[in-house]
């Protein structure tokens, strides 16, 4: 956890300094691109002292930033131009991919230094991103104590609750009073996180049993026993996925919550901030899996690109070659009636959009946890009915659009009843197979639209030529 | 803000209810289906004690949970079973539909006591969803003070900073020391908010100078000046978009800010709890309108849903329609050789991933604001690249399928141009359009996959057919 309310907005600063930072950052809090080209141009020029100008007006978080921002041959010019402190405090900020880049350009010396000032989840996720050689030489470079914390925060799962946990936390002992409390606090001061929101009350064996809030320690009487005004806990074991404890935070609408080893113990904590990260994290993944992509990174280069595209395209290729094996199976009817070839991408297309909108929908409500035994079946009927309905609504106004161009009733129908029914079966396809998937224990978002995609195509196509082969040929 | 952790995880209840809880909960906190089967059988039973046992595991969170499991008929039958305490604290958990349904069920002179005890910001959004008649009575009913504020509330525009806000703030004078602050907070309990994080440090005019984390204060020693320790805040205006202040929090890990008047006196402030929220309802509007679909609500009804979604779909038919004019026009061609009508899905449908894919990055990176002037060009001309290589890559896979099925070198060449060009074509209307609408001040998310889609379809046909034409017939 880290909140660093910088010189960014300080209310009663020098003028000089507020004109500097009114050409940084629009009303939004986000970079101008006029500052940015300004960063971009001092770099080409070389000029040091205009970088440092512009760069004193920005937050750590809107340097990391920038970096985003700027392409890879400036953002290396621009690494020696950051003093190591600023480095140490953007690291934490900044996205992998970028980090990783802007890691090999730091002295393991100065990075040992910069990452014994982290809190220990950012200190953990910048080590994780050296390579082995220069991880060995940081890792030799930092005191013991150090160098154990991060070896057992990296000894947690990958977004696990162990790995977003902080280890610095505030504990008191049940039969303390709000006063010892205090007065510990204050004379620890130096010993104590940054910031935190709750004091874990623990028993002998350190294992939470409460939390007193801050605030609510703050407001009490100093004679009053923590016991007394304590407030039960949400404990977190660390080997929880990250996406639940988003859960968990989101539903209960929490600050903090201990964070307990398998017995019981506690051993860290997490904090509200972290969690506005995970949610991003988890949710641009179901937007990007829906898409058929994986995550390039902010600044990806084209090969990176192409690697998080190109597989489902290929996939999408196949799939889709297998569908139009259909066509090949009517060849006859289309040549007889070259209608049905402009009718056919039409009754694919609409079945598709309608099986991405239920696919999208349930999606969403298995990744909040909205879906479950109980109210599947109604969910699944409740879709069953809309793709009728809309199918009906969808392939009436196609079938009387035929009709129209065409004069041709039999056609029209034809088409109107294959709408009909490859909607229904988008709406099958869109609810059924991320709950089946669900189920199996996989990602619903990512496979998904892959079956959707191939079930609408192939049975589109089907719908149409079968039942023009039937009744129109 | 409401954090209210209750008696759901206390660690030193009695056995019986650990086993409700156990019944009630997963591992990963969400409901059993079959608890909530258990509920859905109470009811029908009419078994009030089986029911009342039952709601005593929950959690007011769970329980909002619970209605949206519930069928409506079933959630009507459970709302008078809920003691009216229960009811207050799970309103502003509910869904809005849901909320609107509940409160059509309880008496005025209830809801007028309930919502007295709820944030301001939770109160003024229950008031908000009260029907015209119903929300005169429930305001009558209330003190003058809370009426006066809900209405303040109310005034400003939905999805702002001012909506977002509660008015209960605690602020201390800038000439204050921490013992100061401490004594009156002791003295003055009752009139603080339940929980908070942040002491704004005010000027006489009102203004916020500077914000002491509670934290803080906690461990600094009584005769320090507030002015001393204060650090720097990131004011937001009332007037400010709830996505905006969003991004500000996400960016600069805030657990709190002060929100001011257009004066910039402190009126209100907003926590961290209620932007997990935002971010939620913001990323999905990005999901479902990528996918063409509104937020139809958790439980909405059958005719919800069509709602939500037939308008996509008929502006699909239309675009389609438009599409395939295309094949219209090279009728002669397709029947000569039918293997066009089999070919042209395929060109279009991974012209229309390929789109699908750019635009959704492109959107992510807007809504981010991870692209403006300064990097857009580039960013557009590494799409283009990737649309050139992933077209060349699919192309040539799909050529060479058409040449080992038809033994077909021209039409081979024909369809991997065909792919090639289109998926060029993709990538353009993919990041173009969403940056262009985002030119305008328009949302990106919810045009852009028309205007894609109808590009690669158009272009799709175009292109195969076209190609054909010139090389093969």
């Amino acid at each position: 956890m880290s909140r660093e309310t910088d010189d960014l907005t300080a209310v009663a600063e020098p003028l000089e300094d507020e004109d500097l930072e009114d050409l940084a950052l629009g009303e939004d809090y986000a970079l101008n691109a006029e500052f940015v080209s300004d960063v971009a141009d001092a770099l080409d020029r070389g000029d040091a002292e205009r970088l440092r100008e512009l760069l004193s007006a920005l937050h750590p978080a809107d340097v990391a930033d920038l970096m985003g921002f700027l392409s890879a041959d400036a953002r290396e010019e621009l690494i020696p131009h950051l003093d190591p402190e600023t480095l140490a405090e953007i690291l934490s900020e900044l996205d992998t991919e970028i980090r990783e880049e802007v890691l090999e350009h730091v002295p393991s010396a100065t990075l040992a230094k910069a990452i014994g000032e982290m809190e220990s989840d950012d200190a953990a996720d910048v080590v994780d991103d050296l390579e082995d050689d220069k991880r060995a030489e940081v890792m030799a470079a930092m005191p013991e104590v150090e160098r154990a914390a991060i070896e057992t925060t990296l000894s947690y799962g990958d977004e696990t609750a162990g790995r977003l946990m902080q280890r610095e936390v505030v504990a008191a002992p049940q039969f303390w009073t709000v006063g010892q409390a205090i007065d510990h606090f204050r004379k620890e001061s130096e010993e104590l996180p940054e910031l935190f929101f709750d004091v874990y009350v623990v028993d002998p064996a350190y294992k939470p049993v409460g939390a007193v809030p801050v605030s609510l320690l703050l407001r009490s009487g100093r004679q009053t026993p923590l016991a007394q005004i304590m407030e039960p806990v949400n404990e977190i074991t660390v080997d929880l996925d990250q996406e639940e404890v988003a859960y968990i935070f989101d539903k209960y609408h929490l600050i903090s919550a201990p964070v307990v080893d398998g017995a019981g113990r506690l051993v860290g904590q997490i904090t509200v901030d972290d969690i506005v990260g995970v949610i991003q994290e988890e949710t641009e993944e179901d937007i990007l899996a829906l898409a058929g992509v994986s995550d390039a990174g902010r600044d990806a280069g084209m090969l990176g690109i192409v690697r998080s595209r190109l597989p489902w395209l290929l996939i999408n290729l196949g799939t889709e070659a297998l569908a139009v094996t259909v066509i090949g199976a009517f060849q006859a009817e289309i040549a007889k009636l070259v209608a049905l070839a402009i009718l056919m991408p039409i009754v694919s297309s609409v079945g598709g959009n309608a099986g991405t909108q239920a696919l999208t929908v349930a999606v969403r409500a298995i990744a909040a946890k909205e879906l479950n035994a109980h109210n599947a079946m109604r969910i699944i009927g409740r879709e069953l009915s809309v793709g009728l309905f809309n199918g009906g609504a969808v392939g009436g106004m196609l079938g009387l659009g035929a009709y129209v161009w065409w004069h041709d009733l039999r056609l029209a129908i034809a088409v109107g009843l294959a709408v009909l029914a490859n909607m229904f079966v988008a709406a099958i396809g869109g609810v059924v197979a991320p709950i089946v998937l669900d189920r199996l224990g996989r990602d619903p978002a990512a496979p998904s639209p892959i079956v959707v995609t191939f079930m609408t195509d192939f049975f589109g196509f089907l719908a149409l030529l079968g039942i023009a082969a039937l009744i129109l040929l």
